[in-house]
């Protein structure tokens, strides 16, 4: 059996790709074997996350080569929003913070959704059941996450749960939360400068 | 909004049983008002372990009356399997062992699904990240439903999170699971006793 790929949805907003490199980072320290992939390019916004906090971006892998490969998928669990191939995987875990639709599997797994505003939000729970620190690059990617899927908190799918978490991982992370939020929500949507500057 | 009903699955087994009830109690306990319902007649072994820690059957309700009904859904997911208006409920949870299929939300919820024996252990988990106390009586109808789906640990779905959360069950339960195991599926297999006895 190959190892474990954890992956978020097609067109991967940076929920997606912060919490497969996090939930990988959670399943290796737990003797789990599993690697982070991306299905899509990484946005400005994510490029900002990752750079803040030195993490390099999930490998590329837009289609499942074999079936059976063991995945876990994190911020969607819709087929349609999955890789291709995913109805042959074997899905071994599913966190996530929205609805369940379009999802079946064969046998019994691990699924783990919240009516939260964010995968990170759930993460940072699974990290306290594991009995495993947070670091703190982990901890700002985290964070980075709930600043995006809340807009800063200001979303009304924002929940007292991803405050809560966000300040627990602001403090981890070292940074401040709307200063480096808002930084990070610019680069996301800061196409414009770069054409004034250049 | 309507009182939450907390349902097993059609053709009820002891652990759709018990998980409603128990489920029921955690959910009131933490303030949110609930009440466990069940689609189907009790059966021989239900029956003797709800004598036995003296908890009545839940009341039988086999179709839901109004859409919007909040539903939390036990030990069971597909809808074919469920309550009959499954499709137009809210369905606000699902705590479960077995793999998904033939289910959808319209809206983000709670889904805990493990790939563990019974629903039981994974209420007990429930139990102890809500920091509520687990009372007698529903101590002995988990581990009775763990007994039951596990055939007294001697199923090959039965893992070692069954068989720790039973020996932390039978500890509060004050009985010998062996003993009380074997007399509980006693009573759900024996139908011929009675034929001789009476
Ligand atoms: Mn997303
Ligand atoms: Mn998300
Ligand atoms: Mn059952
Ligand atoms: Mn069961």
């Amino acid at each position: 059996m190959s190892k474990t790929v954890v992956l978020g949805h097609k067109n991967p907003d940076t929920d997606s790709i912060t919490s497969a490199i996090v939930y990988a980072y959670l399943k290796n320290q737990v003797g789990h074997e599993a690697e982070a992939i991306r299905l899509g390019d990484v946005t400005e916004e994510t490029a900002f996350a990752l750079e803040q906090f030195k993490v390099e971006a999930p490998r590329l892998v837009t289609a499942l080569e074999q079936a059976e490969q063991p995945v876990i998928l994190v911020d969607h669990n819709e087929f349609q929003q999955s890789i291709d191939g995913i109805e042959d995987a074997h899905i071994l875990e599913v966190v996530d913070h929205h609805r369940i639709a379009n999802f079946e599997t064969a046998d019994p797994l691990y699924y783990r959704a919240e009516p939260v505003g964010c995968t990170a939000t759930i993460l940072l729970k699974l990290f306290k059941e594991h009995g495993v620190e947070v670091p703190q690059n982990m901890a700002g990617l985290m964070l980075s996450a709930i600043i995006s899927d809340s807009l800063l908190f200001k979303s009304p799918t924002c929940t007292e749960q991803d405050i809560k978490a966000a300040k627990e991982l602001e403090a981890i992370a070292g940074v401040d939360a709307q200063e480096y939020g808002l930084n990070m929500l610019k680069a996301g949507a800061d196409v414009s400068s770069k054409t004034i500057e250049e």
